[in-house]
């Protein structure tokens, strides 16, 4: 799984200077990179996909993430003490909504605040400061999406999550299918209910606007309708073991693993490997393209890592880059992620990708 | 400890109705009766404590209780779910100050709020939706007082609690100090630090304002300094075991222990022994008044109870009435508080106490 594999951007991706790294090996990375840029051409080449004023629409879950750091569980009818209690935004829609727009894309969140629950405000508070367009958020009765996180000083957590305003009724307004049918890309996870991913991802599909399903939230399979209407799926090496019923220790078997998901009907798989980087499958018998993790200094906290990486990754195809620029775009997003605590506080701004990305060819 | 007593108020208390009741066997209780307002002289004939314009003030913790029902607990690295979430105010000197002012006492809560917490806004609304003058409470840095309350499907609940704003350093300003010199009576609990209720209790001690402490918050050993300076202390029958390391399983048992704290220098000790009813020691060498509960037809939430009950007991005490009908006020509220669920919600309005005790009269 170390396997090391550096592509080249093309002048499609010129006007952003973190698509070009320097060239190396060209006569080995040439051909594939050449293959992958053939494999996404359905993503590429679509018009939604190059034009910058068309933006993201992340349609998803946002969650007040309560962390209470606490020695040990409590046993039933005891009652223990924790030190603090730290109210974090999260949720991997909002995460997802918040990477895109910090690295510098035009997204909007489509997700459902509970308007009894003090902690929207905060949530949506977060989500402007990052830069996210709230205009077509909802609010519905009762609490918001809520994971209470119990951090054990043995270094083990325990979660239990409330899906509240995620899993109440959802309505999508006539406002909101007009700007998934006029959307650049469209990002869905699995922490709503399954039946509005399949018809957002038909709305979409049906404009031609690519969907990405980061396979992260609910286990358990995903409907063949919607993974017909899929141009990625994301999962990291566990989602993707759980989907297919297939082992994802090796290589091997996570290209194995990420075939059968393509035979399923998805055009493209994007497997998160967490330290050993990432894997995409462009397409049914079309070379994989590999990237390997940057390296963090120090890993602080990886949660909202992998939302961070799927984001970005959706953005920088977005911003005309060949797909293996873009996976290291990603990259260098969840290697900063990493480095700070928190979901949404940790996610890094697109200067700092930028940054990284520049330190990295240089070296 | 089903014997039941019933005792009458005299005419110092003739302007509140309920303080009345049918005599009933005058011939064995008016003597206790005459007892129990001799053992209080000090309270009944306080100036401050028969003056209803000198308002009570509660000094104290408030909470966010975060209610989630749960199948059963997670196990280390689990993930489960919860149907719900539900922020409900709480505190026990929240609650107080709330049962105390639906009471229709003018009544200050002296406590402090996170400022950096949504729920604090929820709090304070909560207290103001009662009644409760929050002129002299504080805003502190970090988050509220939370209270974590996992509802187990078998019927057990595991707390956890986070202090918070509740234990982060308390200082008491020149304002708060005039409030607690010149007010009728001062009530306390167990979930601030321990030193704030001494210089409170020493404060209003000194200036001759009773103090009254009830017992619930944290375990342990109370000081010293602090048990010389309370007018009444209240444990429920859980609490005076603890305290006196004495059995509490018979009501001579409980007599027992609640004279080692009369011993100990607290002047009155009232018990509350939930469905058993409650317990005074209006002093030493004094006889017992003993109140029975009032039978509620149906238990949904003992949450709050207790807190009503010391808060309704302190009330009449302060609107002049004798002891024994002070008690009987403040059961018939904790009763309708029983009834409802939730704390700060289900404590009842003054006036369906009275209708409450006026039905039991008519009886």
């Amino acid at each position: 799984m170390r396997t090391q594999l550096r592509l080249h951007a093309t002048r499609s991706c010129a006007p952003r200077p973190w698509c070009i790294s320097r060239p190396q090996k060209p006569a080995a990375t040439l051909p594939r990179l050449r293959a992958s840029l053939q494999a996404t051409a359905s993503l590429s080449a679509s018009p939604n996909m190059s034009s910058p004023s068309k933006p993201l629409v992340v349609v998803g879950s946002v969650n007040a993430d309560l962390v209470l750091p606490i020695e040990r569980l409590p046993k039933p009818g005891e009652t223990l003490a924790a030190a603090s209690i730290e109210t974090v935004p999260g949720g991997k829609g909002a995460n997802q909504a918040a990477a895109a727009a910090r690295a510098g894309y035009p997204t909007f969140f489509v997700g459902q605040f509970g308007k009894d629950d003090p902690n929207a405000t905060l949530l949506r508070g977060a989500l402007n400061g990052c830069g996210v367009d709230l205009t077509h958020a909802q609010d519905v009765a009762g609490p918001c999406g809520t994971a209470l996180i119990l951090l054990q000083s043995g270094g083990e957590n325990s979660i239990i999550i409330v899906g509240g305003a995620n899993q109440a009724s959802w309505s999508l307004s006539e406002p909101v299918k007009q700007l998934l049918a006029t959307a650049g890309a469209v990002l869905l996870q699995r922490e709503i209910p399954e039946q509005v991913n399949i018809e957002v991802a038909r709305l979409a599909h049906t404009a031609g606007v690519p969907v990405f399903l980061d396979a992260g939230g609910v286990e358990g399979p995903i409907s063949p309708e919607l993974l017909s209407y899929l141009a990625v799926l994301s999962p990291n090496e566990t989602e993707l073991a759980r989907l297919t019923g297939m082992p994802t220790d090796s290589e091997d078997q996570v290209l194995a693993a990420a075939g059968k998901l393509l035979d399923a009907g998805v055009k493209a798989v994007l497997v998160k490997l967490g330290a050993e980087g990432s894997l995409l499958l462009p397409g049914r018998g079309e070379a994989p393209v590999r990237q390997r993790a940057f390296k963090a200094p120090e890993v602080v906290d990886t949660t909202g890592a992998g939302d961070c990486f799927t984001a970005c990754y959706a953005v920088a195809l977005l911003q005309g880059c060949p797909p293996a620029a873009a996976l290291r775009f990603a990259s260098a997003a969840a290697c900063l992620c990493v480095q700070r605590r928190g979901a949404m506080p940790s996610l890094p701004a697109r200067e700092e990708v930028e940054l990284l990305l520049g330190a990295e060819k240089e070296e």
